[in-house]
């Protein structure tokens, strides 16, 4: 009835193939490793009703009123401090703005940069969240290997040249949908081909405090070394996903256009989660809060690893997350996911199919498994009912 | 340094003109008519406080956790259960969606609708949020003039014989920034040239609840007459604007595409303000509250009136606001209210000058006046403020 209404940018969008999962999934029977949900444990419940009344009785109406674009003062240098103590990164308030989760974050930079048909560099696989938001902005994706130590650099190098991005979109700590880390060595790598380029690099970093094997965290692509780099954050993984908090550090100037870009699009994010987040952050100890939430996944995560070692035929791939949420499957060439996952579904065992992360492809043979939503027990079971899926395609 | 990447949109994108004012009007010794900000008395700390914890005692995680697009299903049947009582719409929850306040339902439905260069129409002077939002996807902007008691009719009728607009923006209640309020003459007028045109109309309401004098609610444009409508609402006003919380209501085909463009934006709207609103309002009086609200605009809406009585020139006209937040001031033809704010600000008198409401007009003569965060004594004495700088231009 509306379709001469429409634009063609959102027509242009493809509705969430994981919605559409998520839709078939959720009946009781079924265990999903489907969703990317971080685990409640997460979500620090005593600590954050505490800090709800204190902010009540502390700011009164100032946590309902309409409040700045670029976000809270001391939520921004909160972010400024810890940036600076880890990453050594020589930053003000300045270089910092709040955004409704990274995915305005993500909305945000398309604003900004991205003009129709613009190149865009992203991983193979890349995070559909992404793909879909800049679809809005009709970027022109090309996509780059990603493998087991981080971006193929000799894809790259070929990528840059005959595509010339103007952006490129990268996760480098446990990747979404793959769980893969660039080593040290790739990071250095990827920045000796790039650091000459006119391109924007964003580095999308959810998951880079839940590293739950040994080893140090490393540092991000050309950290301190470029302007032109753009860091995102989120405290939807180790606080609350619920009061959509995330923000962008970049270059002054980029940080100004953003602001305007997000005015017309929220006029600021929910300044009550602002200050919650705030006052939790400043009076507990997030680091021991966020060891809580590794220890966890670790058990998660190797009781998916085991389980798929046991039940999994020799020629099936997985990948041995290091931290983060997800393990990426890829099964024989030639074999389709959504093909196991129709026949997953009636075996009650459900997760996403490759085939959304990639730009144009389909019946991919890469599958997501989300293991941070169930028990170890509950993970065996339904690996193992995957596994009986497998023989059927 | 970044030029070269800035897009096209963002470079075309007026930097907010308030935010470069309110930046000039937070001293002090000012008396700001400037901001649009509601009186916290509209936000209910003590009830709000109550049900925060009541939600934390009652959902847990639910509160903190990822939670879908289209919102939270309680509050989107209490918006159902309240459109339905008031206007008798026979709508679902299927016909709303809630979005991040209705700055963010301004930006998806520019998002769902607006190619590059379509035409929208828009008030003259319209809503500024709503210039800088569809400016972003590049829509062509035409204006139509609003006279006291609404459109201008014959103007209408030459804007869409000559434009044929895709889609029309309009404020019918207390609008911003004039104050005005269409009449239920004017309404059924702009009914009758707009209903065989293949136009959507978008009716922002952020001010209806708040009508202070004498006189029934006036049925929107169109009402229950046509699937082509879009009513947009929101908690902003009449409960707290800190939360970001509005809606958007609309035939279903409709919130589906504004669905899959807010998935793309921000994932969903905070959850645990949602759960919030939902519990204050299934739990206390609305209307109630609203009444304590209304009666304090009343009288500030009276003082200013009152005081530019008795203190403005004769040839100074103003609306005579009959609820929400603004008047609208009109200086003699020629004078330019830019200059009028250079010399009220060195009285220590602040307001927002047109120019940012009008497409490609500069230099107008015409200015905005909030009163709802004054008392009266202190709106009187601005105003005899701004009638000594009136006497400079």
């Amino acid at each position: 009835m509306f379709e001469n209404f429409f634009s063609q940018r959102i027509k242009n969008t493809p509705s969430s193939f994981i919605r559409e999962i998520l839709k078939v999934t959720q009946k009781p029977e079924i265990i999903s490793f489907a969703g990317g949900l971080p685990n409640p444990i997460s979500f620090p419940q005593e600590e954050l009703k505490i800090s709800m009344n204190r902010i009540a009785d502390k700011y009164g109406d100032k946590i309902y009123q309409y409040s700045t674009t670029l976000g809270l003062d001391s939520l921004r240098q909160y972010i400024v401090d810890r940036y600076k103590k880890i990453w050594n990164m020589q930053i003000s308030i300045d270089n910092v703005i709040i955004t409704t989760g990274s995915q305005q974050a993500l909305d945000l930079i398309g604003k900004v940069f991205i003009n129709e048909n613009d190149k865009v560099m992203v991983e193979k696989p890349s995070y559909l969240g992404l793909l879909q938001s800049f679809c809005l902005y009709s970027a022109d994706f090309v996509q780059t290997k990603l493998n087991d130590d981080g971006l193929d650099i000799e894809e790259l190098k070929k990528t840059l040249k005959t595509h010339k991005p103007k952006l490129a979109y990268l996760i480098p700590n446990f990747q979404n949908p793959t769980g893969l880390t660039y080593s040290v060595q790739n990071r250095k790598e990827v920045f000796e081909v790039i650091k000459d380029e006119d391109m924007i690099l964003v580095q999308d970093d959810p998951y880079g405090e839940l590293r739950f094997e040994e080893g140090d965290r490393i540092p991000y692509i050309g950290l301190n070394q470029t302007e032109k780099n753009i860091y995102l954050g989120s405290f939807s993984k180790i606080v609350t996903p619920g009061m959509r908090l995330g923000y962008i550090i970049a270059n002054k100037e980029i940080i100004h256009m953003l602001e305007t870009a997000k005015q017309a699009s929220d006029l600021h994010s929910n300044i009550f989660g602002q200050y919650l987040i705030s006052d939790y952050l400043y009076n507990n100890d997030l680091d021991k809060h966020i060891e809580k939430i590794k220890k966890l996944y670790k058990t998660q995560a190797n009781a998916m690893v085991g389980a798929m070692e046991k039940y999994f035929p020799k020629n099936i791939k997985y990948t041995i997350p290091k931290g983060g949420m997800f393990s990426w499957v890829t099964l024989e060439e030639g074999k389709s996911s959504v093909d196991l996952f129709n026949k997953a579904i009636k075996k009650n065992v459900a997760f996403v199919p490759g085939d959304p992360f990639y730009v144009n492809e389909h019946n991919v043979n890469t599958l997501r498994l989300n293991y941070t939503n169930a028990d170890s027990e509950t993970i065996e079971e339904g690996i193992k009912r995957l596994s009986e899926a497998l023989k059927e395609i």
